[in-house]
């Protein structure tokens, strides 16, 4: 049974969290979602005591199943991480050293990394090699000096299997996004058997 | 500013209850999640604490806003009704004497009532007059003796604004559900203003 990580942090955008996450478990992926406390205002560490729950960008407030801690959370343990987007999760995901070691550390162990919407500046942070990927337009500016830029809705960046970047643009590409990353974990029979019973309406280009 | 009252219940489909509420929130729309508690399984009252939180259908908490309290939750407060799906919520949701009379006092005033996949069976058991609506394929016999059943992904039922019925069949639908909300409350140009940034793919049909 494959497994996935998915990151959040207070202002994570609430669809892109929790479509991959119920995509996921949807196509037997064993899912966990750790929480990931934004720095003091004062600059100084986070908070070793995390919030009972994080507050998504749209008010939703969602419980973590774990937090973050680097030697629970590696690529021995799980077969993909994700970063949703969200402008204020994101900056905190791609801002903490924990996140972007992990991040490298995934794709060294040749692990799956996705990343949604302005979740990709973690590719930025995490100094990834100069790869294709792409983004919510809004942090495009950001990442088209170091990347290769792309508009389309997913990209699978071309190593793929050692060294896999997923991104996508934004909620409205979540769902493709999840199902591209349930068809590299689970395969394409898989994949079908996931979006079908889902009922998406007729023409649906994913 | 319109107003959205979003039910919950254990079991909720998690996209079902996500994309609808950040949605709204993205329209302007001042959005509260109350959560149903499930009868006893020994079939007395519901428990008059309820839980923390809300689990979900693929396992996700989502902490509610409020707990549902019917002088509190009833059409002179909010402008629209949400029953999301998920079989086991849908099941409690629709079961609930508290919400069947919610459903017909929000359409008895001329309030807008949406509801989504096995969301629908609360048509059923409010006992609702003869209209079109359509649901997840899975409750679909339950309903298409009662009902002008159809099979479009979002049906705005006949007397759309004296007797607002909306329903949706699966969570692949639930983006347009979620939109054609956001225009009957709010009007073209805000559908259009909070879809553009989500960033569908080309030729996504809705
Ligand atoms: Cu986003």
């Amino acid at each position: 049974m494959p497994s996935a990580l998915i990151l959040m942090a207070d202002g994570t955008e609430e669809m892109e969290f929790t479509i991959p996450y119920d995509t996921f478990v949807r196509a037997g992926i064993s899912c966990t979602s750790a929480f990931v406390p934004a720095p003091d205002t004062d600059g100084s560490e986070p908070h070793a005591v995390s919030p009972p729950f994080c507050k998504g960008s749209r008010g939703i407030n969602i419980q973590p199943d774990t937090y973050l801690e680097k030697h629970k959370c590696g690529p021995e343990h799980f077969d993909l991480l994700v970063i949703p987007g969200g402008a204020k999760g994101a900056e905190t995901l791609s801002q903490s050293p924990v996140v972007q070691e992990l991040v490298r550390d995934y794709l060294d162990h040749d692990k799956f990394v996705g990343m949604i919407c302005a979740g990709s500046l973690a590719a930025l942070t995490s100094k990834l090699p100069k790869q294709q990927l792409t983004s919510h337009p809004s942090v495009r500016a950001q990442l088209e000096n170091d990347f290769e830029y792309s508009e389309d809705s997913v990209v699978v960046s071309g190593k793929l299997v050692t060294r896999s970047l997923h991104s996508s643009r934004g909620p409205g590409t979540a769902f493709p996004f999840a199902f591209t990353l349930v068809e590299l974990l689970c395969g394409t029979d898989k994949r079908q058997e996931v979006r079908s019973p889902m009922v998406f309406p007729l023409s649906t280009p994913f």
